[in-house]
C-alpha cells in the first residue's frame, strides 16, 4: 500500500495551485486525476475553492459524479452556487443521484426555484426523488431538516439470522450503519440494536428479544438546534426521527450536527462583535458592510445620544466643573465592558442551558459582583485622580459614580438578555454594540447626576 | 416495552428535585431508585447538579458504579472534584474499573496529585490500569490526551470468518465500533474496514483484499484542535492514534471532538466579550471577579489615558472648541466598535482556517470597507452637527475625523489579531476589551488632531 500521510498535514499550497492550473492549461488531464486522486474530498474543495472559477468547473467536469458529488457538498456556499450556475440540470441530477438524501435535498433547496423542478425531474432513481421531495418539505431548522432517509430497519419479528441477511442488502445504500433500528409491523419505532449486538447474538434469537427498548429518539418537529444539544449531551453518533404516531421518519448523524453546533457557535461570536448575517473574512465588501453598518449606526446614534445629554449638562455647568466631560469616554468605557461582560455570561449560560434558578437571583449575584469590582476598580481610580488633579472631593464623586456606572451596568446586561429569552426572542442580539450603545448612554446620565450630586453644583 | 418519550422535553424542575429530596428523606431507596432509572445517566447528572451536595453522595452511593461512573463523567467539573472528595480511593477506582480508559483517565488527572497514586494502585483489572497509565503520560491538549485505547484490531492476514470470530470477543469491551483498524504483524495501521464491509464480504475473504487502505489517522503528538477540526472537516466518527513509527495506539471518538470543539467556541466567546478563565453563569462571585476584573481593569487605564490625552489638549484651547470633547465618547465608541468588528471577523476566519493570502491585502480590504462604512457614517453626523449648531466647518471637522477614526481602527483590528497568530500567540486575546481600549485611545488622539487641524485651531 501507499505511504499513508497525517492528514494534519495537509495546505493548499500556492504551489499546489499552480501545479493544477499547469495541468489544465496543458489538458493533461491523467495528471489531474492522478494528482487529485492523493486527496480528501473535502480537501479537494478547498483546493477549488481557491482557484479560478474556470478552473473548478473544467474539474467538476472532469471527475466523475461519485467524487464531485461530495466534492460538491464541502465547497465554500458561493462558490458552490456559481458551479451550479455552470451546470445544466441533468448534470446536477447525475450529482444528487450520488448523494445522500439530506446532503442531496440540501443542495436542491440552495437552486433558484426555477431549477428545482427541473433537477428533481430528471432523478432517475425513483425512490431516491420520492425521498428527497419528502424531505425537501421540512423546515431547515427542525429535526425533519437535518435528517436523511438512509437508514437500516428490521422488524421486531424477525430473528438475528434473517436479519443479518436483509441487512446485508439495506446496509449497501447506508454509508455508515451506527444503530440498527427496529420497528413494529405498523412502522412504528419500537428499539434499537447495534451491528456489534447483532454480530455477537445466537442466530436463532429473536430481534425484540436483543433490541434494547430505551432508544433515544427525536420528533420531525423538534428544532434543529434542541437536537444538536440533546446529541451532544448524551454522546450520540445518530438518533431516529419519528412523526407524532411514532413512525420512523429517518436518522440524524452527528457529523451534521457538528455543523449545527458550529454555526450557532459562530453567529453568536458574531454577533457579540456587532456583526450579523453569517458573513466570512472572505465574503465582499458589500456583503461585510451589510453586515457591520447597522450595528455601526447603532453606536452612532448612541453616541450622537451621549453628545446631546452632555449638552444639556453643560448650560448652567462652571467652568471648573466642565473637567467632568473629559472622564466620559473612561465611564461610557467601563459600562459597556462590564455590560458585554454580564450578558455574554448569560447567553452562553442560556445557550448551554446552564442558567436556571429566578431573574432576581441573578440580578442580586450580578449586583454583587459589579459591587465588587466597581470598588477595587473606583479606588485605584480615586488615587489616579486625588494625584493628579490634587482634588479629594472631585476624586471621590468621580470613583463613587464609577461605583454606581458598573452596577447599573451589570444588572441591564444582565436582565436584557434573560427578558428577551423569556420573551423568545435570541439573547444573543443583545451582547455587543447593543448593550455597549444603552449602557454608555445609561452611565453618562448617571456619572453626570451622582458627581453634580456629590459636588453640590 | 415502555412509553417512548421523546428526549427533548427533559427538565430538571422544582417538583423532580423534591421528589428526589422526599425519597432520600424517607430513605425510600426502591422508589429512588426506580424513579432515577427513567432517566439518562446525562440527566440524572442534571439532577444531581442541581441537588444539595449531600443528596448528591447519597444517590452516588446508592446505584451502582456501573451506573455511577457515567454519571460522575457529566458532572459539573466542581461538583464532580467535591463527590470525588467525598469518596474512598477504593471506590473511585470502583468507578474507573467501569469507565472507558479516556474517561477514566480525564478523572483520575483531575484528582489532587496525593490521590491519583492511591487510586490507580487499586485497580484490578491490570490491562486496565496500563492503559490508563498510559494515556495520563501524554498531555491533555494532543491526540494522546484525547484517545482511548478501545479499539477492535484485526491482523491483515486473517479471513473474514476468523476476523469475525475474534472480533465478538474484543467487541464486548468496545462501547461502539466504528472502524475496525487492520494491522501488519507489527501492530502498524495498515488499513480499516467497517462492521458493513465485514458483514457483507464472503467469510472466506483475506482482510487485507477487503480493508481500505487510504485511513485516516494523526499522530499521537498532534494538537487536540487540530485533530477536532480535521475530525469535523472530514466528517470522520473516529480516527486512529498512530506514534512516529505508524504504531496503532489508540482512537478518538467523535463525542470527545464534540466537547473541543465547543469549548474552544466558548474560549473565544468569552476572551471576545472580556472574560478569561473559562468561567460559567454559576460559578461563584470570586470566580467571576477573577476572570472579568483583568479586563476592566485594562479598560480603566484605558479610560484614564483618553483622560490624559484630552487633558494635555485642553490647555490652550479657546473656550469654543472645549465642544470638541463632548463628542470624545462618540469617536471611542465608533473605534471600539469598528475594532471589535474586524477583529472578530479575523479571529472566526483564523478559527474556521478560512484566512488564507496575504496581511496586506486583508489590510487594503479592510481599508476599503471603514471607509465605505466611515464615509456612510459621517454624512449622517456631518448633517446632525450641522443642523444641531448650526456650524458647517465645526460639522465638517468632526465628520472627517470619524472617516479616519474609523479606518485606523479597522486596520489596528485587523493587524493585530493577525500579527498574534504569526507570532503564534492566541488571536483571541485581541478581540473585546484589549481592541476597545487601544482603538478607544488612538481614536480620540486622531480625532483631536485632525479637527484641530481642519477647523485651523
Amino acid at each position: 500500500m501507499e505511504e499513508l500521510q497525517d492528514n494534519i498535514q495537509f495546505q493548499v499550497t500556492d504551489e499546489l495551485l499552480e501545479q493544477v492550473g499547469q495541468h489544465i492549461v496543458s489538458q493533461d488531464d491523467k495528471a489531474l486525476k492522478l494528482l487529485l486522486s492523493d486527496f480528501h474530498y473535502a480537501d479537494v474543495a478547498e483546493i477549488l475553492d481557491e482557484l479560478d472559477f474556470e478552473e473548478a468547473i473544467y474539474i467538476i467536469k472532469l471527475l466523475d459524479s461519485e467524487t464531485t458529488s461530495d466534492i460538491i457538498t464541502e465547497l465554500d456556499e458561493d462558490v458552490r452556487e456559481k458551479i451550479l450556475e455552470n451546470l445544466s440540470t441533468k448534470e446536477i441530477a447525475e450529482e444528487i443521484e450520488e448523494l445522500d438524501t439530506d446532503d442531496a435535498a440540501d443542495i436542491i433547496a440552495e437552486l433558484p426555484e426555477s431549477r428545482q423542478e427541473a433537477v428533481i425531474s430528471q432523478i432517475e432513481n425513483e425512490e431516491h426523488k420520492a425521498e428527497i421531495q419528502e424531505l425537501l418539505a421540512y423546515d431547515e431548522d427542525t429535526a425533519g431538516g437535518l435528517m436523511a432517509k438512509e437508514l437500516v430497519k428490521v422488524y421486531g419479528t424477525w430473528t438475528v439470522a434473517g436479519c443479518l441477511r436483509r441487512i446485508r442488502g439495506q446496509a449497501k445504500d447506508v454509508s455508515r450503519v451506527h444503530s440498527i433500528y427496529v420497528v413494529s409491523k405498523e412502522e412504528k419505532l419500537i428499539g434499537r440494536l447495534s451491528l456489534k449486538d447483532l454480530i455477537t447474538a445466537k442466530s436463532e434469537e429473536k430481534i425484540s428479544d436483543i433490541a434494547k427498548d430505551n432508544v433515544d429518539f427525536v420528533n420531525v418537529k423538534d428544532n434543529a438546534e434542541d437536537v444538536a444539544k440533546i446529541m451532544a449531551k448524551y454522546d450520540l453518533e445518530a438518533i431516529p426521527v419519528v412523526d407524532d404516531e411514532q413512525t420512523l421518519l429517518g436518522r440524524i448523524t452527528i457529523d451534521d450536527i457538528v455543523d449545527v453546533l458550529k454555526e450557532e457557535a459562530d453567529k453568536d461570536y458574531q454577533l457579540a462583535a456587532g456583526i450579523t448575517q453569517d458573513v466570512e473574512a472572505d465574503d465582499s465588501i458589500l456583503e461585510l458592510t451589510r453586515a457591520r453598518l447597522p450595528w455601526l449606526f447603532l453606536g452612532l446614534v448612541g453616541g450622537i445620544g451621549a453628545y446631546v445629554i452632555m449638552h444639556f449638562f453643560e448650560s448652567g455647568l462652571a467652568e471648573e466643573f466642565k473637567v467632568l466631560f473629559l472622564f466620559a469616554p473612561l465611564i461610557a468605557a467601563m459600562a459597556g465592558n462590564v455590560g458585554v461582560q454580564s450578558s455574554a455570561i448569560i447567553v452562553q449560560g442560556l445557550a448551554n442551558d446552564d442558567v436556571k434558578g429566578s431573574i432576581n437571583n441573578r440580578l442580586i449575584k450580578e449586583m454583587l459582583l459589579a459591587a465588587l469590582n466597581g470598588v477595587v476598580l473606583s479606588v485605584f481610580l480615586f488615587v489616579f485622580v486625588a494625584l493628579f488633579k490634587s482634588d479629594t472631593l472631585f476624586a471621590l464623586a468621580i470613583s463613587i459614580s464609577l461605583i454606581a456606572v458598573i452596577i447599573v451596568a451589570g444588572l441591564v446586561g444582565t436582565f436584557i438578555p434573560l427578558f428577551l429569552h423569556k420573551r423568545g426572542i435570541d439573547p444573543a442580539i443583545a451582547t455587543g454594540p447593543f448593550i455597549t450603545t444603552s449602557n454608555d448612554i445609561f452611565g453618562i446620565i448617571i456619572y453626570l447626576m451622582i458627581s453634580k450630586m456629590i459636588l453640590g453644583i
